[in-house]
């Protein structure tokens, strides 16, 4: 890799992690910088504006996201298990989820109240779970409820993330996502 | 009421609906004054701070829920019909939901990334429709389950509010309060 992508990596991955624990718009330019010790005149060749490194931050996300859910497919064969791979993906992170909530859902809330112009991209976020989840639901046999199921999966993952960060209650996710699983066995 | 009195609860909710349709962070101390056409020097006699805003604004919340649901124990008697209340509340303020989420779930999210002081308060605003959720299932019969239920109700209304807004779908959301009904006549 490039020099200069290795920092414009830094960069990203610093904003992102900024943007998840304070919120975008509590994360200034200079926050970034400072973060990552570098002068202005620096960071500028890089990212002119906060929007350009949010829209950075959201395609690395998108990308990672899609690694993964390949990662699962190759993995897991039975798309009952995958969704329960989705399901763990809560649990295994719920250090996280009790501080910050999730990641995905915390940005488009606020995007959303900023009716920021990247707020689209924010769901496309969403939207490569969704159309993944759907994609499991389908070959389970489900036909046109696959969207709904798929929306409703979503839903409870954020509900239960949003929960246990307010209350700060791992506990109480750790139910949730048994209770999930045992769902996910009527299917 | 005194004219000082009304002037007070004119801030307190112009502050409520500017913090739940642009958030807290984004609302300036003189996007409220300017909303109400109101001098800098008159606003400062009410309130000190945002911070200061931010309380009377839960404050009032608080005690708008805790009137809500006396009414509705008033009107309603079966535990299992007052449930259904709640989540007629999701369904009758659909237009708001799938503009802004839900006002109770975005402001602590908000708070939490912040590390607001005021989180505490914002959570207790959680706690007061929780205490009467739990209350309804320990009506029902159910015992040490009914604090993991009434989580479970708050976190099913936070996910539904989320996806709602995100994907501005309506229809999602009356599914879902379908579901919800469906299932509290299992219980």
């Amino acid at each position: 890799m490039l020099k200069g992508d290795v920092i414009r990596n830094k960069i990203v991955d610093t904003a992102d992690a900024l943007f998840y624990q304070q919120g975008y718009a509590q994360t200034s330019f200079s926050d970034i910088s400072d973060a990552l010790g570098m002068s202005k005149g620096n960071f500028y060749y890089y990212f002119k504006s906060k929007d350009d490194i949010l829209n950075a931050v959201i395609e690395k996300r998108s990308e990672a996201i899609r690694q993964d859910l390949l990662k699962w497919d190759e993995l897991v064969s039975n798309p009952r298990d995958r969704l329960k791979k989705y399901i763990l993906m809560l649990t295994t992170s719920d250090e996280q989820v009790k501080k910050y909530g999730c990641p995905v859902g915390s940005i488009c809330t606020e995007l959303s109240k900023l009716h920021h112009e990247n707020l689209n991209n924010a769901t496309e976020l969403f939207e490569v779970y969704r159309l993944w989840l759907e994609q499991q639901f389908k070959l389970l046999g489900y036909k046109k409820e696959s969207r709904q199921l798929s929306l409703h999966m979503l839903s409870r993952g954020q509900g239960i993330a949003l929960i246990t960060s307010t209350y700060s209650d791992k506990s109480f996710l750790k139910n949730e996502a048994a209770e999930l699983n045992k769902w996910i066995d009527t299917l």
